[in-house]
């Protein structure tokens, strides 16, 4: 079993890499001078899966949560140690902010000629294009119960390995199992609220927009922030306790 | 072998996040409020194919049919008994319909505030481009019978594994086969009636499209729903029935 | 060994399987009246690389030529036998018509309400965009020539099996190897020519749109025909004999 | 372990279709007489990275570097023999080169009736959106990092196999994890720079770009060359050293 040093390490690593490559296509697309300019939602998706890739594929020691969503639904299901989830979160919430300076580093002077600032808090965080609450809400619950149930559910998990830890397999391609369900998810159940099913990829990096020195940026709209965190936690625990309840064969 | 009350679950369970996922992108491609909107053929193939990896891969371990029509042409092909085939079908249908729920659901806001009420049927439910009921019927024939026999013939399906149940490799990753295979389908033979190909995806969602109190909806065009159902059995049926005839090495 | 009844079977259907989605694709981007209708060069290499991917999967036991410059190339370089090599791409040929067919029937009603009928050529066999014999005849070298070291080249390959058949490995997910490669040289080669890279799937369907009665067709060029037989023969047999020369571990 | 023959003769084949494959799809968007004219930044990516797959599938016996930021950051890590290093780097960048030249022969009537002539060297390499020395060499440091780093850590990398050659596992599907982590690199972190993150991707071509004689070229841009150079190195050697200090499980 990792140990919880190597837990934090891990996870940390994993999931900045998925937000350095998920912010990454949301600037692409959005800022001017780029060169994925208004390239379509199918590159975000496509973007956002493989972050999801490279991030889990570094952090297969700890069970490449790289999601505290992923991490109390995994708990809840009785997978991880509850002892445990604290480090797991802790270190997705490090990685998801420090993800997202890279971003901003890696696009600097995009950030900087780009015509319309106050439009770049979407490549942090993820907004509503309808707002309403408790609708917002249930989309989130959604996307992140498709997630987790599929985590839980698919023929890769089940109840862990040797050590405890659930695992994707032991190939880097095992992973684009992960990353195919997370383009899944974008595709069909980003178009109302952008798809945090994370807390770790918007709390993070919306933290990081409020602070860095981003020219002309504009509200970090902390008013809607407790939707894509209570939403996904949610939606991971209620997959983890229904799955339970399943005819899974052991 | 899994009993049927595991069938039941799980292939409702698995059809369920198939047409969620599934009318998900038609909703995200369709409606104004929506990230996804007016997002292209490839983005709504991506949709469908990654609908059914996700809906595969939660439904293993009753062989992962979620379409009636896999389920007779496995069962003309002497794979599945014909006393397990109507659990299959109704499980089918109930969570075709409830996939559809929960999709307009999450789409909720975005239905609501939609400037083209009318043309929302195609969220749910497929109709052909140009109509003509023995033509329509043909190319839903060809595309299902493409699926079918592709199932039956590709090297992880064959007879079985040991419990009876046909599989797709004990990885999600191997789902990811179907899902190239439906893609492939919807780029290239979705074109003229979109690709039904299985009846609970469009029976399912339809019936829900005429129950739902969806702001100012359309017709579900009743006169054209049993081309989706009568095409994709009898393709699914003579691809099984086809594949007894090939010199298939045992 | 598979007998050479069931190399001809085999190959019969997995590139009528291919030819199907193949020029299927090309027909939902081409006509007006087809959902896929302007939807770009991503979609048609998606569309022929899960052709490919379809095609190849159903004809596994015969080793997945649906390409007489792939058995070709395989035959200069040793590992298939000159006397099976006529069944070989008699077998593709018909495959290759026989696919064009049931792309039509599947796309009737969109080829009878098609608004520049003389543009539908381009569904069924391939042109150059710049007409310059010896130039596009390389570029198909070009493009061909790295379809056939590829395969020959990469992992799964090498000298064959047990049974002295090339395999793509004992899932129908290997496969989706040669989709990838597909897409590839479509995405980097097809530009000038529409990549052929297979007399079977051009020169089949050409003579099935010189014979159909489309409504309103163009001319089926024939003075260009030779080209995509030629060239992709040419890259394939070179392909072949260079690998001879390579320093593969055995 | 490979002989330096070997190596050589593998990553001058690799490199070189890694190249001809990535020049390619960046020619068939940008040159007016192409199909895929204008086809995207998601196409580019899918080009670039189904190109790494072919390349580094052909050169699996040597590792499959195709890179000299690979290969150097391989060398920082303990991985790669010092001594080998120069016959790495010689043959990628010769290879890089000769597949340049082949992109140019299978465009060469695309090229002579392109209508804006000067446009053509972003077909053979890399340039800034804004140009700024540093903050580009970020950007290209910051892309490189990710790709060695994931090479390392992810689960088919590590210390390599039996005779010292890190690998991505026994089938050519492997290299698809390789290529699924381009696109996202391209998808995520191309915008700024056009992501070289590849010296021999970029010096190769850009040497040929300066020497062949294709009509009504534009300048090859020495001014900028070092930063594709400079930049890769750094991250590659970087993400090496760094995965020194992680606790990698034995």
């Amino acid at each position: 079993m990792a140990s919880l040093g190597a837990i934090f390490t891990w996870e940390l690593l994993g999931t900045a890499m998925l937000t350095l490559l998920g912010c990454g296509v949301v600037a692409n697309v959005t800022l001017r001078n780029a060169l994925g300019h208004n390239g379509g939602w199918l590159l975000i998706n496509f973007g956002w899966g493989f972050a999801v890739f490279a991030g889990a594929s570094v952090a297969w020691e700890s069970g490449a949560h790289i999601n505290p969503a992923v991490t109390l639904g995994l708990a809840a299901n009785g997978q991880t140690p509850w002892s445990q989830v604290p480090v797991y979160i802790v270190a997705q919430l490090i990685g998801g902010a420090l993800g997202a300076v890279l971003c901003w580093a890696a696009y600097k002077l995009q950030f900087d000629t780009h015509d319309e600032p106050a439009n770049t808090r979407g490549i942090f965080c993820t907004g509503p294009t309808v707002r309403n609450a408790p609708w917002n809400l249930l989309t989130e619950i959604i996307g992140t119960f498709v997630l987790v149930l599929w985590i839980i559910l698919s023929p890769q998990a089940g109840p862990g390995d040797a050590d405890g830890v659930p695992t994707f397999g032991n190939s880097a391609l095992g992973y684009a199992a992960v990353a195919f369900l997370v383009i899944g998810i974008g595709n069909s159940l980003g178009g109302p609220t952008g798809y945090a099913i994370n807390p770790a990829r918007d709390l993070g990096p919306r933290i990081v927009y409020a602070i860095l020195p981003i020219r002309g940026k504009g509200s970090a709209e902390w008013g809607y922030s407790w939707v894509p965190i209570v939403g996904p936690i949610a939606g991971g625990v209620l997959a983890g306790l229904l799955a339970l309840a399943l005819p899974i064969s052991s």
